[in-house]
């Protein structure tokens, strides 16, 4: 695709060259990691080897990171036939466990009643509103802030987090449960012992080497500090659009948020419409998060923020990656300005 | 790993050089299928050409072919919370969900009284044994006979399949459940519309690719005969053990088997440490199916066939693959003789 600016990173990111590198080394191991010839005998030690890296990266015990399909499993894993609470800002993949009943303030923070029954993100995918979470906390879906901002999961005080690998910079269809030391998870999954008997299944190994190197390669960025550079190019975007787009509102903009989201909505100018003409004009958005059934709804978070459909349904997200240089912001803000303005004469 | 034999095929197969090369393909293709954008668009079209791919292999249509992280995770969703009879030859991801009750012969055949309510595997994975499906069966477990030997999905008189990439020179971790058209099927994980509202959670696209790729080459290599080579392979190496090791059970051997596919017992002599010298002489077989914890447990299909535990504890499975060369096969019999020998002689 020629001259195309991707600006979608927090609904899937492109493969790091070192994860390629992974995967293509993990092709030529043959084995089944549950044989216990030489060959099944390499293939566990390459779970095992990338078991340690994403702990590693997570900062927590690699014995208890349980490798799944992705944090859509994961979440499950964590939440199905418990009685949980959360806010209405959750992913639907936690949503659809839970009871959603806790409260959301305009600038988007949860207010936890009984941490030991709730799940609590620890960043939101729309808007980038980073959450404290309570100490005790059952869950948190740490799947925007894993390599975007720091923490060590045997800190952060949640008893079950979920992450997945392409969000930073891994492929699809893998990802993990990490629990706590000690922690009780009954398979959902049944029909073989691996990952410790919490979780059946021929391990996909290939992805699973693969979410190790872009753990470990995440974590060394995180480090270097390229978050920093990120952010500053998502505040000259958002200064460049809020000098010209003067009803344009940025969602979240008072609270902590990831460095390289912003979500902003634009009254009377549908987000669909939006991505449609960003998409036209070379750049990949979106509006609220991936939607699985390429239909694009008015975001649930936005109206659990406190947003109207009407208004929920004019928010776009930006979401920029390591990759992301200014003149891809600043092209971008100048076709979208250009389209606002075109929007702004046909209202008259 | 210089100079070893890979014996153990129906355990997990070597990638196939048309797979290795669709997921390279794939790992460029950076979009979220479930995104509107033209990145998005571009990774959904990957995801239902690689269905189509398997639904033509299977003898199905594209739309009931429901890709999931593995046959483990396919017999689930088709399983669990319903009341199914089936065999003790079943294999553990299909044990688990169902009610053990229908009887098996010795020569492995399962005899069903309610094909609606019950679930027969296509073929066992340790000793080969094909069965004929009854008419109007609700599930069967595809995993060992798609790609090894012909059938139409569709005129085969199940409800539902399980299959898997990694079975046919396709990835671990990728599979799917296929469904007789207008079977409802309701998801297990939640919270995204992917895969018809039948499976939530992002897409392994470059896992689903690779599956598509597999399941053309396997359909293409079935159809070129390479099985009955393949056959020949398996029936030199019966006949030059069964000529010298006199006390040796070929098991099923009576009844119709997969063509690649040798379980033999040797009474006294542990299946473990056959394939322990085995893996020490440079081959890698198994002893019953590959099992999960790193334990070598007695076969349950063995033992569900009449053989007692004892006996069923001293088998082992060769199966070969299309790689398999004349010289491989005489090479490992020539080596099992000489260990049955030491055995033999040890015994006194």
């Amino acid at each position: 695709m020629a001259d195309r600016t991707y600006l979608d990173w927090n609904a899937t990111t492109p493969l790091r060259a070192e994860v390629r590198a992974a995967m293509i080394a993990a092709m030529d191991v043959v084995g089944n990691p549950s044989s216990v010839h030489s060959e099944g005998r390499a293939a566990k030690a390459l779970i095992e080897r990338a078991r340690a890296q994403v702990a590693a990266a997570l900062g927590a015990e690699g014995q208890d990171v349980v490798f799944t399909s992705g944090a859509t499993e994961a979440a499950a894993l964590a939440l199905a036939g418990r009685e949980i609470h959360c806010a209405g800002v959750e992913h639907d993949a936690v949503r659809s466990w839970c009871i959603e009943d806790l409260p959301v303030s305009a600038s988007g923070r949860i207010t936890v009643a009984d941490p030991a029954h709730s799940a609590v993100q620890l960043a939101n995918s729309e808007t980038g509103v980073v959450q404290e979470l309570p100490e005790g906390l059952w869950f948190s879906d740490l799947t925007q802030g894993f390599g975007k901002i720091p923490f060590a999961f045997n800190w952060l005080g949640c008893t079950a987090g979920a992450i997945s690998a392409h969000k930073l910079g891994g492929p699809k269809g893998v990802g993990a449960l990490v629990v706590r030391r000690g922690t009780e998870i009954a398979a959902q999954l049944k029909g073989g012992g691996q990952e410790m008997g919490r979780r059946a299944g021929t391990e996909n190994i290939i992805g699973i080497a693969a979410f190790g190197a872009a753990a470990q390669a995440a974590a060394h960025d995180l480090e270097a500090g390229i978050w920093g550079r990120v952010e500053k190019l998502r505040n000259i975007l958002e200064n460049a659009i809020a000098d010209r787009a003067k009803e344009t509102i940025f969602v979240g903009k008072e609270s902590h948020r990831l460095p390289n989201t912003s979500c902003f909505l634009t009254p009377g100018w549908k987000g669909e419409t939006q991505v449609m003409q960003m998409d036209l004009g070379g750049f990949a958005v979106s509006a609220g998060s991936a939607c699985s059934s390429g239909k694009v709804r008015s975001s649930a978070a936005l109206r659990a923020m406190g947003f109207d459909e009407e208004q929920a349904g004019c928010a776009i997200r930006v979401s920029l990656g390591p990759d992301t240089r200014e003149e891809d912001v600043m092209r971008f803000a100048e076709h979208w300005l250009k389209c606002e303005g075109k929007h702004r004469a046909r209202r008259g």
